[in-house]
């Protein structure tokens, strides 16, 4: 089969090179986008008013981007205006030369419609789909459907080894100097519980070595990386990262600056605008990040309770399988900590307050003593994982550590490391929840109080979220504040504290 | 649970109201689309910079858009500029005041979360996502997920009749006088094959009321109402197409137009670009559509073959027992005919050039003699069904009908009533393909063919396609041309012609 001939003796050869320009256009989902005179003479020539997305290409690099039409005066006819993203992610200057294509027709959605509809996937298919998305080849409707068919019809543990390897295979990974190398991971669900920087500043001054990377919050108010953003610098390089470590020992920067797993930061931003979080994506969310990162030697912290994001005992079991099974077929060695999940950690939810609560335990001041010991449990147990404690003795090593202000300290010098300590900001508008009447309060939803602490605008907004003053089983009196509201803006104040009133209560209260 | 009080008195109440300004921006994406100026108080005192989407209101009317933030000069701060979609939908002229919100968290996507996760959807399940559908409150994320949940895991028969209800009630419905309204359905996945258009034509011509609407492609190079639109306007309101069907007794209009379906359209569009087609949904929307329509009658074209969309029995099978249970459920009398489908019908592929096989037919020219049998098997089985020929005799009245030349008579007069009858486009830029070398013709690939004339740019190129020069089991000389692909520019003949080449032959040509 070969290609015939063009009959259309008149059919001119189109130059489909534009001029870049930037228009100062940016957005909080999908935001790789051009925009096209709808006059313009490539525009119509090669037929692209019909497509929704379409190829750019300048020096050598290559982005898909949704397509807009304009009759406005910018762009003229001949440029190709270009969203922030795109510019960055093209690296052009004005008036620089962009080509334009349409989309090649990628083979890997053939994959995705084969998931969709129910088969099984190859290491290979995985291979292509990550690829694709870490190239940022696929649109939101075809990142939902992947993302929905992996959890719709659960990826099995092949699968799930196959996406872990695919994703640790697109992105950057790290060596060190050692043959031991500790991480930990939080499954997160639990608002607060924010332990990696305790955990981190008590290994380090113990001696290993945790170059802990972390990601920003996928359907939470807060991620690690949110929160110590407030307190230093995360967006950290390779070899920023690599300085920091061999300085102090350890590091608390964010995964997404260092590239270690791009797919995945694509795929965690559908995640989110959908509020799932599916078993196997989960699992080759963590691994693939910490076999990327390096890690030998792994704690995994898994919040047990009613309104976590694990519910009970057996979904518990299946993660912790799940977990294991595919570490282990990467060599990692992993240690699953399951521990109380019927109320936040610590006093604060979102950025700011969460920073707020670490400060308080590294200072040995009072008032965060549940996440104080959370983190010395998880410390412990990593330090026993790695030989650096006997078994039994590894709380009460990492106790003494952080109780001799070692861990204080080695936290302040990371920060310096990282680009220089700094305070968190404080909210603006703040709104208490009152009781309405007295006795004790026997359960908290902790989903919905972390909706409202989004809804407040966390985690964009750092100083955003809310600040709990009671714990389970306390006796409270009738109007006295349950927890306040934290904004930025009297707008997402009312938006979220119109929600935290409606739909049931966010604290139980059994009258006596 | 009460709200509490706002602590900080300087919380100044903030106008949400801007001014709408039309920025003349389209996209064949998703294309409601609103744009704020990054520096406008209100995007700023709201919390709005960081949302992806938000609400808008005006008029009474609300919609959800996507939000950019632009540095241009337009929109000024204080101004909404809006996309053309999103200015026809508001209703708005130039400095209107518009309201904009944070867009509510929806409800309904706890249900298309559970349905992720696995769980069977209630009607009331159903009712609510349908209803945010067709208000257009869904992201092209949460659309996908939904239509991925509901194929990856298929809908079962009770959900396929509670999607199909909600679909019903979200639209508008039409009322005929009299008992019998005869409707057709092709399944499709076969290129050309474009009968409706015939079938309407004898129906109307043997006294049977026919108010036939139909569907843009969904997945194909052309659905009817492409096709049909290139004879004459297909964009009929309720009382224009009651009027038509009051003169002519039948009509050939886009269902869009009507309203029949609102949520459907948008789901179509979702599963235009995933190119996926799952049973359930396909059988909510054809059935909705058609008892929206007022049909009492229906006859159903399943194409069966190697590469149309329904493979086998088995899938045929499976397919006319979710069509025939769900249309039992409305009181809908339904026959289920299947089609071969190893090869297109007729030789046009794309809007134009399946109007001329169209008009070959009705005028007794030769050429598709193909289409005009299947046309009559279907006016046949459908005369049958509304005891309007007695069994087995109703092919050879069609046939009758259409050879007297009744049927195009009739036909030109529902052009005229529907706007006046137009001639099809020929498209500028066309490339034959050529036999290899010579043989027998054996296998066609219906979907690679589909695809290329896709890539042609049908069906929103009215003119591009794929025209075929040959049947299956005929002789080919090589170098004779097998087809040409028509285009409306050289940058789609190219784009079309480079993949019809690449990876495996469409024509499969045994040598002697």
């Amino acid at each position: 089969m070969k290609p015939g001939i063009i009959e259309d003796a008149e059919a001119e050869p189109v130059a489909t090179t534009l001029r870049a320009r930037r228009i100062g256009l940016s957005a909080a989902g999908s935001d790789l986008i051009a925009v096209m005179r709808h006059d313009c003479p490539v525009c119509r020539s090669e037929g692209l008013a019909s497509r929704a997305q379409v190829a750019l290409r300048a020096g050598g690099r290559e982005i898909v981007v949704s397509l807009l039409h304009s009759s406005a005066e910018t762009p003229a006819p001949g440029e190709i205006g270009l969203s922030e993203s795109a510019w960055q992610r093209l690296g052009v200057s004005d008036g620089d030369p962009v080509e334009i294509a349409h989309a090649q027709p990628l083979a890997s959605l053939a994959e995705v419609r084969r998931r969709i509809y129910g088969n099984r996937l190859s290491d290979g298919a995985f291979s292509a789909i990550i690829t694709d998305i870490a190239e940022r080849r696929y649109s939101d409707v075809h990142l939902s459907a992947f993302v929905t068919a992996c959890s719709a019809v659960p990826l099995d543990t092949d699968e799930t080894i196959s996406l872990t390897r695919a994703m640790v295979d697109v992105g950057e990974r790290l060596q060190w100097p050692g043959t031991v190398i500790v991480d930990k991971h939080g499954v997160g669900g639990l608002p607060g519980n924010r332990t990696t920087p305790i955990i981190v500043s008590i290994m380090a001054a113990e001696g290993l070595i945790m170059p802990k990377t972390s990601s920003r919050a996928i359907t939470s108010p807060a991620g690690t990386a949110d929160t110590m953003e407030v307190l230093a610098p995360v967006d950290l390089d390779v070899s920023a990262i690599r300085k920091v470590v061999e300085r102090e020992g350890g590091c608390i920067a964010w995964g997404g600056a260092v590239n270690l797993s791009p797919a995945d930061d694509v795929i965690i931003g559908v995640e989110r605008v959908l509020d799932i979080d599916a078993v196997g994506q989960m699992v080759a969310s963590v691994l693939s990040k910490k076999i990327a990162a390096g890690a030998t030697h792994l704690v995994i912290d898994i919040p047990v309770g009613p309104t976590a994001k694990v519910r009970g005992a057996d979904a518990a079991d299946t993660l912790e399988r799940a977990l294991s099974s595919v570490a282990q077929a990467f060599g990692l060695r992993t240690r699953v900590m399951r521990g109380p999940g019927a109320e936040p950690i610590g006093r604060g939810i979102g950025p700011a307050l969460e920073a707020q609560d670490i400060l308080a335990v590294l200072q040995g001041q009072p008032g965060a003593e549940d996440l104080a010991h959370r983190a010395c449990e998880l410390a412990g147990g990593l330090l026993e994982l790695a030989d650096a404690a006997p078994a039994r003795e590894g709380y009460a090593r990492a106790r003494a550590c952080l109780e001799s202000g070692r861990a204080w300290a080695k936290f302040q010098r990371i920060c310096e490391a990282q680009g220089g300590m700094r305070a968190p900001p404080v909210a603006r508008f703040q709104q208490d929840m009152i009781a309405p009447y007295s006795g004790r309060l026997v359960s908290i939803d902790n989903r919905k109080l972390a909706t409202v602490a989004k809804l407040a605008g966390a985690p964009m907004a750092k100083a955003a979220g809310v600040a709990l003053q009671c714990r389970l089983n306390q006796m409270v009196d009738a109007g006295a504040p349950l927890c306040s509201i934290h904004a930025e803006s009297p707008g997402e104040l009312d938006y979220a504290a119109a929600y935290a009133v409606s739909d049931g209560p966010i604290f139980g209260i059994e009258a006596l």
